[in-house]
């Protein structure tokens, strides 16, 4: 017997439809397909339908006679949220560096005295798997319990085959055992060894020549990532990286143009990356070049909330005829949240998108940017049934009560993990 | 029997001791006194004791034998949060209006499309006892589960004799009805209503003859609050409005200097407001008049970050000897936010405050901003058991991980409120 589901007289069922060929750009971002006073019928896992109460009654008898019904009056219906740029697996919290920079303590000292991106890559390589894999397994239960169903999970804290390969494991192991989906990217090009600084030309060799072929052999990763930033990554090391990644069957995607313009947004166009990510300092020219060549931008605007920068220009991106997504990019030291609500709020509040561009940017463009539109980010017949359950009568409530968790309940492939706000056992 | 409550072996305890005489400022601001691996105990809704375990347990030895333990063991603990500016009771939301403005759409064309403060007051008006007792008893409870065990409520939507009662009549029946400590502030003068533009004399008699007698009279209220912006309430006309209130035992408050410097934090120190709320254009005058008079800052930075404006500036008032406090400033056209763990984010992140700054404005400060801190916000012998539970192993995370609600267990008079994120019944 089929196992169903039917969510019934939502107040808003916010569909998304029609955005799996290509991500959405410009005025389809507008565009959510919202259905008032909808349902939606899961059969075995799966969107068996959705639309009024009624109509699914009427055409799908049998199932929806069969199943489990939660009444979702007052409440508003999403495909569950999606994102697409995280550093999930990694040691450690760095609350002491954030508690330094605010009483007024310079990147310097704080990096005397043990702090920045060091200091997780130090703690990843010596946690054990099995520390790992708990550390993270909490911060997807977390993730679930702010409406999140696929996350995006970067390797890149442990700068060396092993420690590289490890946190890819990890994230092979949760996506096994953790009801989340998540997919893998590959990213030993995140910093250049505190050590080899000076000379980071053998480390390139050791990402392109070692760990990158290892990585494809084992099937541990979809993308190939890099920060291209000056003192990091240069834009020809970049391009080195991402064409081996490619060699090997690694889609790239790039951390580009965060703190200047450095032709990352430019370099994305180049080696047809499917996302290029940050974009605070991308020229006119890159974003023109990413529209033309269907690179998507991921903005992350909490790592500019939490370090006080600027954000990233979103409405001169969309207007452009780049197709945008946002992110939480949680990480320890940048941007230490796990709520893609909140970053829907900055979307509209910092960076001047409307309600309804970020709700396509948090769905259906972030599974775009993972190359996953055609099983998740819109409840269309016959995608994966992951839905997200909020609280409030309509999408506008969601950033207009701001800096809140509004979700209610969430359904990973036709199962409640949350309800009533609280995660299932 | 005495009903007793033994929260034990948190990781921190943040008790806020030692500044129950007067606000804390500067330095004070800093001081928490944490007990690290500390415990709780509650006998009859009132503080026994704070320290550690074994001490506890010595000292009180039946009181912690009878006890209920709850183990808080990698939790932090602190006294219950306190919001002294909530615009709480009012009727409907205003997310057409935030949507109208993300669009683009000016003040006018959404004042013209029936919007602004006016569209809450008639909602307001036209609202019965039950509808806003309902609505405003939803709020409460989401402010239970954020962490908010007192809060201040101000009338100001009736702005006419009936609707003003009214108002305060549902915050007082809340307060006896609702676990939730609600503190009444009349504010007849939070705006001149949309008919009486042109000569607001008249409006302003009948405030100061008419309404303040009358709530006086009937006990509704603590305080009383007006709105001193150029185009609402002039210096003189704010000046005679708080002036009448004190002759009938309502102590003063005012909303100064939002939108320009106007002379509100001047008006304060000299009528001898408890707190002046706002303040983002506040005079160097008047920074120094405030910390010579013993007036609180109430901060409210949310409603900056709401409405995409630059924020008080914190660190100047602190600095200068002010006592600052923070609110959500909940209301549904300018802050529609009921987080005040979000406004810490904001007081750290976007003021320069401490973690440690944000949370003395959010307990002790707070109490002392509505006149309760013999009874509230610090956990000292003696004092009510309101208790935040947080599931973060130090206060510091609480804004290092930003965006998100870290609320574990809520205790209102020792009784649980909210146990493992959830309201209880
Ligand atoms: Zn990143
Ligand atoms: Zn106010």
């Amino acid at each position: 017997m089929a196992s169903s589901l039917l969510i019934k007289n939502a107040s808003q069922v916010v569909t998304m439809a029609g955005k799996t060929e290509k991500p959405a750009r410009q005025n389809a971002m507008q565009q959510l397909n919202v259905i008032e006073n909808g349902s939606v019928l899961v059969v075995d896992g799966k969107i068996k339908g959705v639309g009024k109460l009624e109509e699914l009654k009427q055409r799908y008898k049998d199932d929806s006679a069969a199943a489990e019904v939660v009444d979702a009056t007052g409440k508003t219906v999403t495909p569950g949220l999606i994102d697409p740029h995280t550093h999930l697996v990694h040691a450690g919290t760095r609350e002491n560096e954030y508690a330094m920079r605010l009483k007024g303590q310079s990147y310097m000292e704080i990096m005397n005295a043990g702090g920045g991106i060091h200091a997780t890559t130090r703690a990843t390589r010596e946690a054990g798997f099995d520390q790992l894999h708990e550390e993270s397994k909490q911060r997807l239960d977390t993730f679930f319990q702010y409406g999140v169903t696929t996350v995006e999970a970067k390797s890149g804290y442990g700068l060396s085959l092993e420690h590289e390969l490890k946190q890819l494991e990890v994230a092979a192991k949760l996506n096994e055992d953790h009801a989340m989906d998540i997919v893998s990217t590959f990213m030993g090009a995140h910093a250049v060894p505190v050590d080899e600084k000076e000379n980071p030309e053998p480390f390139v060799s050791r990402v392109i020549e070692e760990m990158i072929p290892e990585v494809a052999r084992r099937k541990l990763a979809d993308f190939n990532d890099v920060f291209c930033e000056r003192g990091v990554f240069t834009p020809d090391q970049s391009r080195r990286i991402l064409e081996a990644g490619k060699a090997h069957g690694l889609v790239p995607k790039i951390h580009a143009d965060e703190i200047e313009p450095y032709g990352g947004a430019e370099l994305a166009a180049e080696v047809g990356a499917i996302s290029a990510d940050h974009l605070l300092k991308a020229s006119e020219e890159g974003i023109g070049k990413m529209a033309g060549n269907n690179v998507i931008g991921v903005l992350l605007p909490g790592t500019a909330f939490f370090l006080m920068a600027e954000y990233a220009n979103a409405r001169k991106m969309i207007d452009s005829g780049v197709p945008v997504a946002l992110s939480t990019d949680a990480n320890p030291g940048s941007s230490p949240t796990l709520s893609l609500q909140f970053i829907m709020n900055l979307g509209c509040l910092k960076m001047g998108m409307t309600p309804e561009e970020v709700l396509s940017a948090t769905t259906i463009n972030a599974a775009h940017a993972i190359n996953r539109a055609d099983t998740i980010g819109s409840l269309e017949v016959g995608k994966q049934a992951d839905i997200a359950i909020f609280d409030v009568p309509n999408y506008l409530m969601l950033s207009y009560n701001y800096g809140m968790n509004h979700i209610d309940g969430v359904v990973k492939r036709g199962q409640f993990v949350v309800a009533g706000g609280q995660l299932e056992n």
